[in-house]
Parts: C-alpha cells; sequence; structure tokens
C-alpha cells in the first residue's frame, strides 16, 4: 500500500536496501553504503594521516618528555624512574592502541568484516599489558616513596577508565566473537549490542583522554614546587606537557569525527527500477 | 529484480522504509523507529532521572564548593572572588545547559522536530553569556592579580572548546535552521551535516569536560601551597572537587549512551504485504 508517487530518492533508498539484502553474505565488503566518491577519498586519506601522525605522536612526545624531563626509566631501582613507565604505558594502552582499534573500522574498508573484528580485539588485547604494566608501576612507585594510593582525582577517573576498558572487552568479545557461534539466531542480540558498544567504546576514549589530561596536570603542578629545576627547563617542559595535552585532544577530536556514523549514504548501482 | 526469495526481516525494513517515504512530514513524531517497548521505557526513564539528577547536581556542588571553600562571589571588588564565577558559569553554561541541550533529542520524544531543533538552540543561546562572562570573570581577575593569561594547559583547552563552541553555533545555525527556507533543496546538504554536528557536538562536550576538570586540578594544586587553610579543611575541600570530577566524568558517559544511533530499529506498523 503505497500512499503517494514514489520519487527518484526514495528507489535508490530501495535498491540499497534490496542489494544489502540479497548480498547478506557481501555485505561489508560490496554495500553500496560504502561506495566511494572524491570527497570520502580525501576525507579517508586526512583521517588515515592526520590520525596516524597524532597517535604515533603523542607517544613519541611522552617519551621525549619522560626521557629527556624525567630522567629516564627503571624498575625497581628507582621509584621516581619507575613512575616515568605510568605516562608512556597508559598513553601507548589508552590512546595509542587503543585508538588505533577504533579507527579501524574506518581505516580498513576493503577487509573482511570478521578480519576487522579480530584487528580490533587484537589491539585492545595489546593495551591489556600495557594498561596492566602502566599501573603497577605506580603502585609499586607510590609504595616505595610511602605516598597514599587512590588520593588525587586523577586516579579516581584511571579507575573508572580502566573498570570500563574491562567491561567493554569483556562485553565485545563475548557479544561480537563467542556469540557468532550460532550466527543467525544471536544477530538481534548483537545488532542491538552494536551502538551501545560503540558509544561507550567512544566515552571510554574520551575518559582516557581526559585522565591523560588530568595526569599531566598534576605534574606538572608537581614540578612548579621542586627547587632543583631551573625556571627555564621548567618552561620548556610546560610547553611539552601543553603540547602532549592538546594533542591529545585532537585525537579526540579526530577519532569521534572519523567514527560518525553517515546519514545520507551515497547511492550506488540500481538494482530495481521504477516498474517495482 | 530481486535476486532472491524476499524474506520477513526484508519486508519489515521496506515498511518502515515506506512508511518514512510516504509520511516524510511527520516522519519524526511517527517514525517506526521512534516506537516504544516496556525497555526503551524504562531506559528513557532512567536517562531523564539519572541525566537531571547529575546535570543539576554538578551545578549544586560547584556552587557549594565556591560558596563555602572559596568565599562566594563578588564582581570587581575582589579579583579572587570574581574568578570564582568562573568555575560555576563554565560548568553552567559548557555542561548543564549544553547536557540538556543534547539530550533533548533524546527526551522530547514527542515534541515537533521543529521545536527540538528550537529548544536545543535555545538552550546553547542560553550557554553563550554564562560562557562569556565566565570567560571576561576569569580574564579580569587575572589582570588585577597581574597573572599571566594563556599560560596553563587548562586555559589553551578552554580556548579549543570555545572556539568548537562558536562554529557548531554557527553551523548549527546555519544549516538547521536558516537553510529550513527552502526546505527540499537543502534535505541532502541538511542530511549530510546531521552527523558532523552531532559527532563534532559530542566530542566539545567532552572536551569541556576534560577541561572543566583540568581547572578544578589546577585550582586543588593551588590550595595546596596555601598555609592559611588547615588541613582538614583542605582534605574535605578535595573530597568535594573530586566528586564535581567524578559526577563530570558520569555526565560524559550517560550523555554519550544516551544520543547513540539506534542499528536495530523495532519493527512497527506493516504498510506493505508480501505481495508487492
Amino acid at each position: 500500500m503505497i500512499m503517494k508517487p514514489i520519487d527518484g530518492e526514495f528507489i535508490d533508498e530501495l535498491n540499497r536496501l534490496i542489494f544489502r539484502r540479497t548480498n547478506r553474505k557481501k555485505r561489508y565488503e560490496e554495500d553500496p553504503d560504502n561506495a566511494w566518491n572524491c570527497c570520502s577519498w580525501c576525507e579517508y586519506l586526512l583521517i588515515v594521516i592526520l590520525s596516524t601522525i597524532l597517535l604515533v605522536g603523542v607517544l613519541v612526545l611522552t617519551l621525549f618528555w619522560v626521557m629527556f624531563y624525567r630522567d629516564g626509566f627503571a624498575w625497581s631501582e628507582s621509584p621516581k624512574q619507575q613512575f616515568n613507565l605510568h605516562p608512556i604505558l597508559m598513553i601507548a594502552g589508552f590512546v595509542t592502541l587503543s585508538g588505533f582499534s577504533i579507527l579501524i573500522y574506518r581505516l580498513c574498508r576493503c577487509v573482511k568484516h570478521i578480519y576487522v573484528k579480530l584487528i580490533h580485539m587484537f589491539f585492545h588485547a595489546v593495551a591489556i599489558p600495557c594498561i596492566a604494566l602502566g599501573f603497577l608501576a605506580v603502585f609499586d612507585s607510590h609504595d616505595a616513596l610511602q605516598k597514599v594510593n587512590f588520593y588525587s582525582l586523577h586516579s579516581w577517573l584511571g579507575l573508572v577508565t580502566m573498570g570500563m576498558f574491562v567491561l567493554q572487552f569483556v562485553i565485545g568479545f563475548f557479544s561480537f566473537l563467542v556469540m557468532l557461534c550460532c550466527e543467525n539466531k544471536t544477530y538481534s542480540c548483537r545488532s542491538a549490542m552494536v551502538p551501545i558498544h560503540a558509544s561507550l567504546g567512544l566515552a571510554n576514549f574520551w575518559l582516557a583522554i581526559a585522565t591523560s589530561v588530568t595526569g599531566l596536570i598534576e605534574k606538572e603542578r608537581e614540578t612548579v614546587k621542586e627547587t632543583s629545576v631551573s625556571s627555564e627547563n621548567k618552561l620548556v617542559e610546560h610547553y611539552i606537557t601543553s603540547a602532549i595535552g592538546i594533542t591529545l585532544i585532537f585525537i579526540g577530536i579526530i577519532v569521534t569525527f572519523a567514527v560518525r556514523r553517515s546519514n545520507a549514504p551515497a547511492s550506488a548501482k540500481v538494482y530495481v527500477t521504477e516498474r517495482i
């Protein structure tokens, strides 16, 4: 019962719908929603280049900061140097690896969906030891320096971030990999979980960024009190930590922008004529 | 040219598509994607109650902190008291008003779409004077105290947040209100803008939260150095600012969760039979 004469736009949408249904198995690779035009190519390249520069850049910048302004690393010999592993490992796990893991859904457009899922999980799985070691590093160094654990706002935010990370990993693993054993029966359940997993994942990524920025500020404020550091060195360090903070923020913006859902997919091949 | 026998799920999706097209004028109010079941009712109520408590709560908590631990407000008489307007006005503008403004799209489900847009714009428009005054308050008080402006990471993040807020407001105003003057011709353009505006809006909201949290930490670290405040008072103040920070983070999570896009809309009225 069609109430009004059907227009071209409607036919386009019908075509897409029928194409998607009749090519169910290939829906990720050949879905006309994925059809590329010049504009989406430019956007894709821009996102790939910019995000790689920012995600790797923030790690290099943090490494530079820790090596040249915080006396580098050590494990149990010096608690201060042990602490230095914390920012590096947390940014590697929560920002660089998680960031690439989220962007995989945009970057790998020609890869089978199950492989994209596996790469997504792999990146997060690699992030886990980084985060665990980063957590241990700060815990151990606080114990050695007889500092109180879980006092600052940064530590509380970190705890929420880690809790949500574990929750998301477990949910993601069971919903999108284990449930695949009976693909058709779990379709509606998995489909309902996608937007929840995606939105909470994005929230967790921003939470990690906010936590990192608070950590940077707390560390910088500690240096202000130290009289052993020259004021010129303090100023340069301030610019470096600020650059790390600003980079983190731009990473958040570009990742949120990259994973937005399309509202008006590009039209593609016509499988249905107006005679339907 | 339909290649395979069509199934029930496909018919459902066709129905939704045709229903949407033939009811273009009413697509927001009666769209079957908006069909409610018990679960979505519960989620709706939970989001309304929780978000209202958190969004109003964070403002009340900040007011309490400023009034009882920071000596309240004043404009030009005392620079320190003038500064106190900054956290209140910024949290009111960037978090409480912007938060409600974003959630309006979820909360007002039975209101005409154009009214939802206008309410969304109204909330953001009210946020503008709050933000402008909050900015002036800190600028004026820094000048009076002869402090350097735009030195800290917090101030840089704040600048990015304000820039993005203005950009989003201008884009939103022209794309979704001014362009309505020739509704049909600008349909595809407006439709393409929706996901960009939505994703950047969410990024900006998180950015505002991250900036607020860094501001809280900077202020707290300043107090640590003040010897005039008793250590017991400092501890209570620490718990209050931490509570504000944690509330801000939960606001971010609930808003991101609330505005997620549905992946599997509930099926609704059947307008097309299998005979099509």
